[in-house]
């Protein structure tokens, strides 16, 4: 029977202990409520939703309080490629057992990002499963009316510009998995460490919504691999593309691998889980958005250009030379 | 390689067959980008989300419509106890393997709900998962500003007040079961089909929320049991109750069940999946209430009194003698 003032079933106890502390927006009505109130203050709202399952998006011995961390920041990460001022989240959380310390740790690392990028939790469903950990987390940001940066504003002559470095998420990946790219890191701890924690803990740009928003004439962010990302963003806007292969921006780890060929161009930039911003910038803004850029601390990078056309996006190499591509993102089905 | 013009990815080409006919909002591109749009038009959006998985939440081999209006309506019914007009939802499906067929009568089940509730489809995230299918829907509701009727105001004196019949879902579920009220009901299969669909479809009061907001103190859906929403809602509200369990609205067929002894009144009040609206109305407001969901033609029965004090509510027989309970609602954990 219930206690009075104290949370008197399982479910209610869990939510109360570690998810309640999360929920700092008025909004939220400290998780008391069915449901959440979102202001919009004249603004437009973006919603987002992504659904992480664990052996599909994360392994299942990933440490709990990057596993948060991942399903908060893919989401964020939609947001900035938006141009959207995160504004909260809901989640959804589906659980095999009840392991506290799991959950401590987990809401952990969900309270510090959702801190740090100022997306409190706002509401949420917690239920039992007899499958895998699930979580499904949507999102809410704010645009000025009519503001969010589109996928199909891309136009011939405009700048194909990516943020930070390609393909690190896939060789973490390849690493955690033991696959053939950890042995070009055998004796490089620092090079292993970096690039698996940018498979588990991905650095949404939203430092750089602002800039994409003033700027772009469309934005994604690449979350299926770079290649197929730009061939749908250029169906979905009725253009092609050219790449020039050498200006994909690679971090230090991610040359030597592709040095030392343990990997080569076409998993770099098909790999996923890359979580960076591709847009179409046009010519006379490519410097005005590099500043905005460097202003807000992110790395900026012109690897080709939008061109007329339907097919899909070519990437030459040095000699001009295209790449031949089998599969160009990750599918679920 | 992608085809142009086509989606390209099998994940895609699901979205675009089954999903895209029910993106009907301009503010849901058609599906066409990462993020949807929703407008706030000067009012408060009300967010909820719950999220349902297979052999916990409705059965393997419920029919894929049912699963789909299910998933929809608890979530529309969650926004009609607020007193919200149904905005718009997104959608996080995690599908073992795709089953064309079985996809198709989802969409179709989600497309009709999405229509007769004027709720379209915003946007997604398809996955797949090696476990149980799961659903976690996210739907915007609008109210006018601070109009969001909440569970913390009922006060003392208030009627506790619910709406249609209480415990039909629960029979439905344990006839599904082949339990003890499967046979209550050997040749009747009216009455059987009846409690089941209670179960598997449930009616969400949305008729019911401008009524509700305009005169309630306190609302909230009842989806975990009556007994243990109640012990809920008056905590929240700082309140207590007393209900004439004689008062609580029964269907004909819950009434057979009861009164041939094949489930107790504690069992209907307990049993959960109801999803019918849980208020507070001020007694000079009952009145005008009634009238109200007359209009709406939705029924409404007064069961009680919110009365000061902290202790559970206490459920009273014609005797005036209180019903021992054990268990007052569904708990995960």
């Amino acid at each position: 029977m219930a206690t009075p003032g104290a949370p008197a079933f399982g479910e209610d106890s869990l939510i109360a202990r570690y998810f309640k502390p999360l929920a700092t927006d008025a909004g939220a009505f400290g998780l008391s409520d069915d449901t959440a109130v979102l202001k919009a203050l004249g603004e437009d709202i973006v919603v987002t939703t992504d659904a992480l399952v664990e052996g599909v998006h994360f392994l299942a011995d990933d440490p709990p309080d990057t596993i948060a961390r991942k399903a908060l920041r893919v989401n964020l990460s939609d947001l900035a490629a938006k141009g959207a001022t995160p504004a909260g989240f809901v989640l959804s959380l589906a659980l095999r057992k009840v392991d506290e310390a799991w959950l401590a740790a987990f809401a952990r690392g969900l309270g510090a990002d959702a801190a740090d990028f100022n997306c409190p939790l706002l509401g949420g469903d917690t239920v039992s499963t007899p499958g895998p950990l699930m979580i499904s987390i949507t999102a809410f940001g704010r645009v000025p009316p009519n503001g969010m940066v589109r996928r199909s504003g891309a136009r011939p002559g405009d700048h194909v510009v990516v943020s930070g470095t390609i393909g690190d998420a896939a060789l973490g990946l390849d690493i955690l998995k033991r696959g053939r790219v950890a042995a070009a890191f055998g004796g490089d701890a620092a090079a292993r460490d970096l690039l698996i924690s940018r498979y588990r803990v991905p650095q949404p740009r939203n430092a750089l919504a602002s800039a994409v928003r003033a700027h772009a004439h469309a934005a994604m962010d690449v979350s299926d691999g770079l290649a197929g990302d730009l061939a749908k963003l250029c169906r979905v806007s009725g253009v092609s593309a050219v790449i020039d292969l050498k200006s994909v921006p690679l971090s230090e780890a991610a040359s030597i691998a592709l040095a030392a060929g343990f990997v080569g161009m076409a998993e770099i930039i098909s790999g996923g889980d890359d979580y960076e911003i591709l847009c179409a910038i046009p010519q006379d803004a490519l410097e005005d958005f590099a500043v905005a850029a460097q202003a807000a601390g992110v790395a900026v990078s012109p690897i080709g250009t939008f061109i007329a056309g339907d097919s899909p996006p070519k990437w030459l190499d040095v000699e001009g030379k295209e790449l031949p591509l089998t599969r160009t993102s990750y599918s679920h089905f």
